[in-house]
């Protein structure tokens, strides 16, 4: 089964989507999903963390395509990643790095092979007119010393680093949900190690210090309360029973964030 | 060809949607369709009423994953429930039940059969660990007494009851559609026996009371009045002509509403 | 491999799109592809602009349902469009004639025969009840005069004519896309030929009068600076870079506009 994704900060209202999907399906008879095209406009983080955490699940093999791409029509490269399991192909901004790099190793080829693209490539939409191609061809049996040379100074990205210790972690916010979940950095399986649910902790977060409780899920606390749980993708994760805690907070991505606990 | 479905109030722009879909295909070949991701959070009412309507249509054998489950991680039961046509898989919070209980009989089976489980479940994202696995499972062709034992006890969820009569008729409020169309839950051919097309007939709904026409389709009146006709789904609405009903009449679901007619 | 696409003005929170799609799956295993549901509701002109300049790259005998309806259950008639290359299905209001013409030469058949749709048609929900079933039956091999009659008194529109000189062109602005680029009816392609890239234009829209540089792509000004570029659809389109040029100029679809450059 040969399956391609995309992901994009287009919305879903406009044709710049379904372009993207004209192009691919006329060159490949591959399943097409959509992972979101709700990326916040030109927030490359925010799509490198909905990437990363996205495609975990998804089969070998795999060619997922993701445009947020403020830097369209500059010397901005286009490059394709691949891994052991499966492969991205986008602008060298940052974007795709998360999602590759916790894949394990990964190559970086720069798009450099013309005969790959859509013939007259337009200045402001490479997504169409570069990537979704160069995926398709991928899904056709193109190698991939076909598409360019291997490069290593690509744009890096990172979502900063975290630090459990023995009462204390301390990291970044990095991404709010649609129910406005507070992800962190945190990873989950290590802060069990050394915390366990149902003790309260001391948050630090913007000028904020708050007593929560530390829960296995949401319905733990009251509807309307602060809680501190592992989320779906193994982090630390600050949520209002049925509520919006981002909102209740004032949070936003890349703020620290810390914990204390006994 | 197999075939399943996702409702859910996960909205797009999230994460959670497209690591459903990435378990899915994974796990099977399935062509995958989005019923839809914009439920309003935790409303199970709603989620039931869309999945209802939206499903009468679908092959034999579809399998629909629904998933709005404020309880997550609690003793929350999963459940898949079987009808003579097609198959849901979700929590057990009433969600599914007026689904299948449209298409007429059905059997509901708790779901505890690790083995069609992701390993280690979350505690808060069932759609991903369970209910997506369960369904993709039941496409392979994994037999329905493996899934966990028939249970009688599931949490049931109805939209109350109509009541017509010679020259009125009862009922309650059940949704809001995209457009402000107020949909309820008075059958419409039932209706059509003893109210013919282009009366007036009296509206009490909330603290209003009002004469509008009761005709085939909105365009039997001018823009900006209000009607009341029989909607795709055959059940009363009360809608205006190219514009919001339910935002003018200040209108919600589950509210009381009657009209006179002679 | 069998296409179906599906553009509307229903949004993806309701039921509409869902009961479409439950129909096309019942009568075919065509794969199914969303152009979008987020058309302005009932925006005829929004829906043909984004139904034309999607389609371009669509493969050979895809079938495109499209339904912005306002005056479904009238006495408008249901259409196929016929060209060299694709098909559309939907309502005789216009909305597919655009992208049809940009195909080339055309034939409309008016949808009167009665075996290709569902039984007990609907007043209000023809996408479901008749165009969705008829372009099930077209992928299954109807031909095209078991359709109804070929019409010559369709529903016309356009987005009005351009003119362009040595040192001047007019046009309308005809679509507000998601990022707020404002896309005229301006062709791209002869634009260029007397006016070239990095120079200074003095644009007219609306009671404005600006003077901003035509540039190749949105990152040769400064974040937050106005520009003019060749837009991916070849339309020349007012942009700010890394903003919302639509918002900043108040400007709405269908207005004039005016460049001079020497």
């Amino acid at each position: 089964m040969k399956l391609m994704t995309f992901l994009s900060d287009f919305g879903t209202k406009s044709n710049y989507v379904s372009q993207m999907k004209g192009v691919a399906l006329s060159l490949t008879d591959a399943k097409i999903i959509d992972i979101t095209h709700d990326i916040t406009p030109q927030d490359i983080r925010e799509g490198a963390f909905v990437l990363m955490s996205s495609i975990i699940h998804f089969p070998v093999g795999t060619v997922h395509v993701a445009v947020v791409d403020p830097g369209v029509g500059t010397i901005r490269r286009g490059i394709v990643i691949t891994t052991q399991t499966q492969i991205f192909v986008g602008p060298d901004n940052g974007l795709l790095i998360p999602a590759a790099r916790n894949l394990g190793n990964f190559t970086v080829y720069e798009i450099t092979n013309q005969n790959l693209m859509i013939k007259n490539v337009s200045n402001t939409f490479h997504g169409r007119d570069v990537f979704t191609p160069v995926a398709a061809n991928i899904l056709n049996g193109v190698m991939f010393d076909q598409i360019g040379p291997i490069i290593n100074d690509y744009i890096n990205l990172d979502f900063g680093k975290f630090d459990i210790r023995d009462k204390t972690a301390n990291g970044k916010t990095i991404y709010i949900d649609s129910f406005g979940n507070i992800v962190t950095n945190i990873d989950g399986v290590r802060l069990t190690n050394v915390l366990n649910y149902d003790k309260k902790i001391m948050l630090f977060l913007g000028d904020k210090r708050l007593e929560i409780p530390f829960v296995k899920s949401y319905n733990f606390v009251k509807k309307g309360e602060l809680l501190a749980t592992i989320g779906s993708s193994n982090l630390l994760e600050i949520s209002l029973n049925q509520g919006n805690a981002a909102k209740k907070l004032q949070v936003k991505p890349d703020e620290d964030i810390k914990i204390l606990f006994s």
